[in-house]
């Protein structure tokens, strides 16, 4: 990168703050503390059934923070937009029945209040990495806020929104790699895990991978999952649906109950080999 | 495309309305009606002189519509982000004195009754294409909107977000090709004009085509405008500054007076050919 | 451009030689002249009364040269691979026939001798602009070369391409733009009208544009044509096929006789104007 | 994938052979046996001291295939082009003194013989992952070939080129995935793990990754290779120089030999853990 970008990089840099941020959502649960954090959920929280459901396999499974989204970003006007604040509800009695923290995507300004009120963490979603009054709008908040990057955004664009939240007084940001928009189609989107290590070598904010929008096959969520880890994630958000055939969206990328368990199981033992590379250094 | 595309494209359809639109913004302006539009201004308001000055030399020239940024959306937060109201009222002056309609962008829906008070079209830029919330707002809205294509959005998702405008019950929408960014760096964005025909044949939005950020080198803007109308274009937006080389931003893609001038000239010449195919069949 | 990149550019550029190339293959039938090359015909060449179907409307329409693979690249080698010397031999009975010039593709070192025996120009595809060996080969021939830019080549790699064919020593070099890879797959490529003025600006050499491939829809020919023209190409190469729908490959962007001869009128009609603007100057 | 594509994958395909592709380069040395193999070495051949030095290096450090360029693919005419034969005698050379196998890049079927009388195994770059004529001349040879992904090529195409060289006969086919060109430019390539995972599905056929030309940064070498690893390649292969900041090409992507001797230890430790899983299964 250029002398020019240098500069433009400020508060997310690491010649602003030289520890590296760590996330403390309370209850022991943290991002960016050499844990790995795993998100998992289904896309959009469908019913009370099915977010309890979902939600107790994955704490069961060793998840801490459940996902669901209440407000969906959707392609078609004509496609299911979300439950809103009941879905947002929902998500607020799963955590309490199970005690998993929650993270769920705000749209726009008009429901950052509602929003803030029930979630833990704020995701901003790939297409507002850009909606610059959005940023500023939760950079005013105290609330730990997931911002992904945009399908077209490079790793400079994606820290200057960054930028924008934390210029706004928000330091906890935590960034989520989920994919960028290629020739490719085999895979829904190419998943650029390069951009984790590079990432970190710039800043100091946590990164999440979601291989799950990253690659959109379930077959591909275990391996690229594991290779997240030995890139040097934060953490992983992968979608988990107790019957992917049937949910309203994102089947197609959703591991059911038994994969993902499957998934956390080797996710543990990678771990703790990878933990062994950090306390030889 | 398939099947299923084919059936989500409703309102944008010509199966559902047969003539193509025409928004008339009054005194004889109108964009679609088988006329090139032209839009000329500079990226940014800047100040009363420049705008003034460069209102003038646009219709002179021959443009009916002025361009100007009044809140800018910019990649870095600690770039200029435009005079805000001021600006609007400085366009709403340079209408005045010239007779020129106006144009600027609405970045959220806190601004929209502002913006939509003075402007005669509201712009949603690129990073705001799937920006859901904020174009069912200006759906609500009886103005003209013209919506510029993501920079990585297909043709069908730029239609779906046409869609989200005209659902929530506007009509006047304009579509505007701005570059689509791919591997391709030695132009800033790869303007695709194959997007104008092949829009045109799927739905009966105008598509106006910008060189300008398409480019993003002024050099390109006159190959590129003529291109556009080759293709079918029922307009052309053009950034044009005093000095290119002292404005706030994007100079190295704005053409100066004399330059826009002989656009504007070979222009004309090339209109007229194109109408004796149209008459011809 | 950076420093580095300009200095790479050595025999392509216009330091090297003030004029423009023209490429004369006799019989008054020139390349970069001022003039508007077409070149037409099918994508491969299938049998003999096809190709003299063929050849016999793209001349009578008003094309100067007939194109036809004898050797084709195909993705799978499963597919029809072209008829080799009888494919040539056909091309030259049709040259023999109209007194249309010939263009075909050389895939190999191996089938040079055999190629070159026949044809008026060698075609190098996308797939081997970077087959350095066979640009070195055609670079000591005494024939004109069309050099298709490469489906992901930066306008820098494709000019440094040019360069190894003139390095070798043929300096009758001619570009084609084809159309890049990009996210967008509603066209077969993104036909990039820019990379024609930008490499005008940078190169002496002519550069024609395909919008058969560089599109991938015969409805989508004739608009971008015209805008080649119109952004200054020095021809165009279509495709042409009797019974597009019959055609053994790429039928669905072929022109039928009846669109080609609507086409070559508007062409004409166009280029008179476009040549008004070159003699004002 | 659609039924056509299925059906278009025939050798390449687990439905043409139920059990995985190992590659016996004898000495105990195999691609595809569950084993991970790492083949290390300089982007091009320099000088004897050179290759000896780095062959004692990464023999020592566990590699068993060495790696150097004696043709080079160089975009410009203008930069080295390799020691040729001079070359992979120096490679043969440092094979005998170290027992590593060697791999070498043929560019042209006019080389053939003699690069395969030196080498271990073919290595057939990106840039000629299209030429057919090269696919379908090492495809009549009894040698291993290495098919590194084109820059731009789809997974299917990947597989249709490695198809056509068994199509010829030959059998040993190793794929390799170098990264394909995006819009990002922090690195040279985006390296597509995703697409080991995917190819494993789909076909038999042993995956190699090349983290080094995949990212064009050392520092993102070692952790792209163990995410490598996590992701299921058969393989990794790694630049390394002695001087990286005096090679004569791709310093910045090279490891110094400290920096590999750690990537290798590291490597050793995540393969016994990712071992356990598949003996678990």
């Amino acid at each position: 990168m250029d002398k020019k970008q240098k500069q433009t990089y400020n508060l997310t840099s690491w010649k602003h703050k030289e520890n590296k941020t760590v996330i403390d959502l309370g209850d022991g649960v943290k991002i960016g503390d050499q844990s790995l954090t795993v998100i998992a959920g289904p896309c959009a929280v469908e019913n009370e059934e099915q977010i309890f459901e979902i939600a107790k396999i994955v704490k069961a499974a060793g998840a801490e923070i459940l996902r669901g989204g209440a407000f969906k970003p959707r392609t078609s006007p004509y496609s299911f937009q979300g439950l809103g604040e009941k879905g947002l509800k929902l998500l607020a009695a799963a955590r309490e029945k199970t005690g998993l923290k929650i993270i769920t995507e705000l749209m726009d300004v008009e429901h950052l209040e509602l929003v803030n009120h029930y979630t833990d963490i704020i995701q901003i979603g790939s297409r507002n990495m850009d909606n610059y009054p959005l940023l500023k709008a939760v950079g005013k908040l105290d609330k730990p806020v997931m911002l992904k990057r945009g399908m077209a955004a490079t790793i400079k664009e994606w820290l200057l929104a960054a930028e924008y939240i934390m210029e706004a007084g928000n330091q906890k940001v935590i960034l989520c790699e989920r994919g960028i928009r290629t020739f490719s189609q085999e895979t829904r989107n190419t998943l650029d895990l390069s951009s984790v290590p590079l990432v970190q070598q710039l800043s100091h904010l946590p990164v999440i991978v979601d291989p799950s929008h990253g690659t959109g096959r379930w077959q591909l969520v275990k391996p690229m999952s594991k290779a997240a880890l030995a890139v040097g994630a934060d953490g992983i958000m992968v979608e988990v649906h107790p019957q992917p055939d049937d949910s309203v969206s994102d089947g197609f990328q959703s591991l059911n109950p038994n994969k993902f368990w499957e998934l956390m199981q080797e996710i543990k033992v990678l771990q703790s080999t990878l933990d062994f590379f950090t306390l030889a250094k």
